[in-house]
């Protein structure tokens, strides 16, 4: 099986809709640019949405996971365990994202695309490929045909939550940042040590040693060098949860759905989509750059302007949670702000 | 009469609260930290509201509009008759701050403290000192009871506002830019080349005129130099705005009520607030860093870490209201998260 229909044409977003959206802009009560950000953000929105009132209301987070076969080299502070054991808090309501998505009054939506749970859990849709990636320091992280499905589980998702005037992506999987930093660094040509950082807190004699894990992976699979196809990075060094991520920014954009990117493994993720499918790129919002070492490159490389900087580094769809607060003030301004004429305020252009 | 309740101590946020709201950070299910400023806002919040559970439900906003003699000077791009039309689109519903006040469902208070206005307006508070300040280029801008008037009229508004979570401060007054950055300038030993910028949209010839306005105010009162009195550097370049701002935001501390400190015009209320009253600065929390030039300066002097960078420029409380947004999440999860132990989760130190 080969995924065709990841090179399905993305379609472009609306320039009449961003042009009104500027002008509109322009006529409401307040010096012009004075609202910054939140203008573009609501122009962006206007031009995606393909309409004049843009809207962030209909949200879903939609939260991937997987367990990594690379932390049998010792990668991450914490236990793969943890990943299974998170599931449950996401579905119980304990976990951060799942606290973020009840105060945004958002669904949440949690797929096992690939963790080493044995059953099926209250709350969690399985769409796994299998029980986690192999070691990719001794073989691929998974088949050409896993790949497939982590792909196709990802789009199935976007598929099953919907119509939305956006989506949120989010990820759990121990040992993920290390598969992501070696995507970034064999997709953007820079050693590992610029894209490797503490994950969930590694000191950094672990950073070194992680550092150390990924320039092997990457060796073994001769991923080190330029032009590599990203399908095969993914298949060799990435995780069902971020395949799946990646199939699910693709449908997304095919479908014309605006996603607001999270942390450092979504980046990951949507750095791949774009060298999948490379309509994609126009369909991305980005939430906040992470404290986690190597998320300024990628969003870099993705000429990304992220509308948030608080620090995080937990993953899970937190941050792009985070930004949807900020998302939705700026629809209420656009649609709800009056203009210089509806408010009879003198504009400092008039006679 | 002299504004002798203004040296009233304030109360010192609490230690003990403090101690444990980290101490219950670290035991969410998540890496220690890895929440950034979220984590960190939730414990300000706990330490100042000496709770374990921080609360950003009841934020009243409370805006004080005043006019500028100096406009006479010709140092904005709007006429000073935009003031008074604000203050009608305020109440009408129509301005940011008021759509930003309906889409969080906080009140929005606006207090005409010294506005050209002729008649009250309906849904706005009138408790004036005078039709709009003197020109500073040639008087003090107001006499030393108008001041006192002004202070008492901010600390009027914070006791009718009520007991809150915390309170948000904005404002209104063609010209008061020009004010905040003279009451900067003198404050901190700054050129007023430093801390002047557009304001509404001034461009680089309107700024040039403007600081030399500022420089011809300042050096008229005798201003420009160090240890200058912080009480008649605001009577005589301030405005009645800035004056009220500054008098709630010492009663606010005084209540022990913090205070989520807004753009360019408040930071520079609030450095006076605590030139005025040194107890004032611990109930201070700062929203954004706006576009204006000046304000990250004057930040700095605060030593301030505001929560948001989105090149806002507006004034009114804009910037204060979208980071109650933030605010608001950080004490959703501060709250709503699940320890390790509930959760059943292993955490990193388990043994």
């Amino acid at each position: 099986m080969t995924s065709r229909w990841i090179e399905t044409v993305c379609p472009t977003p609306s320039v009449a809709n961003e042009a009104a959206a500027r002008e509109r802009q322009s006529q409401l009560t307040k010096p012009p640019g004075s609202l910054g950000r939140l203008e573009d953000l609501a122009v962006t929105l206007a031009a995606l949405q393909a309409t004049d009132r843009p809207r962030a209301a209909a949200a879903p987070i939609i939260l991937f996971a997987g367990d990594h076969g690379v932390t049998a080299q010792n990668i991450s502070a914490f236990p793969a365990a943890v990943t299974v054991e998170m599931l449950r808090n996401f579905a119980s309501g304990g976990a951060a994202v799942a606290v973020l998505a009840r105060e945004l009054g958002v669904p949440l939506m949690v797929v096992d695309a690939g963790t080493l749970a044995k059953e099926p859990m209250a709350g969690v849709t399985s769409d796994k490929t299998r029980r986690g990636t192999r070691d990719f320091t001794v073989e691929a992280a998974m088949t050409g045909d896993e790949l497939d499905e982590a792909l196709a589980a990802g789009r199935r998702a976007v598929e099953t939550a919907g119509p939305a005037d956006l989506v949120l992506f989010g990820e759990m999987g121990i040992g993920n940042t290390t598969s992501a930093a070696a995507i970034a660094s064999a997709l953007l040509g820079k050693p590992p040590a610029e894209v490797a950082g503490a994950g969930t807190g590694l000191d950094e004699a672990g950073i070194a040693h992680k550092i150390a894990v990924i320039a092997q992976g990457l060796a073994r699979h001769d991923l080190a060098r330029a032009g590599v196809d990203p399908r095969r990075v993914l298949q060799t060094v990435g995780g069902f949860e971020i395949a799946a991520l990646a199939g699910a920014i693709v449908a997304a954009a095919q479908r014309g759905c605006p996603v607001l990117v999270d942390g450092f493994i979504v980046t990951a993720a949507a750095l791949v989509a774009t060298r999948l499918n490379a309509g994609v790129r126009p369909w991305l919002m980005f939430s906040h750059v992470s404290a986690e070492r190597g998320h300024a490159t990628v969003l870099e490389a993705l000429s990304a302007d992220p509308i948030l900087d608080l620090g995080l580094r937990l993953g899970e769809g937190s941050g792009a949670a985070s930004a949807l607060a900020i998302l939705r003030l700026a629809c209420a301004l656009h649609n709800g702000m009056a203009t210089f004429a509806e408010a009879a305020v003198t504009n400092r252009d008039a006679p």
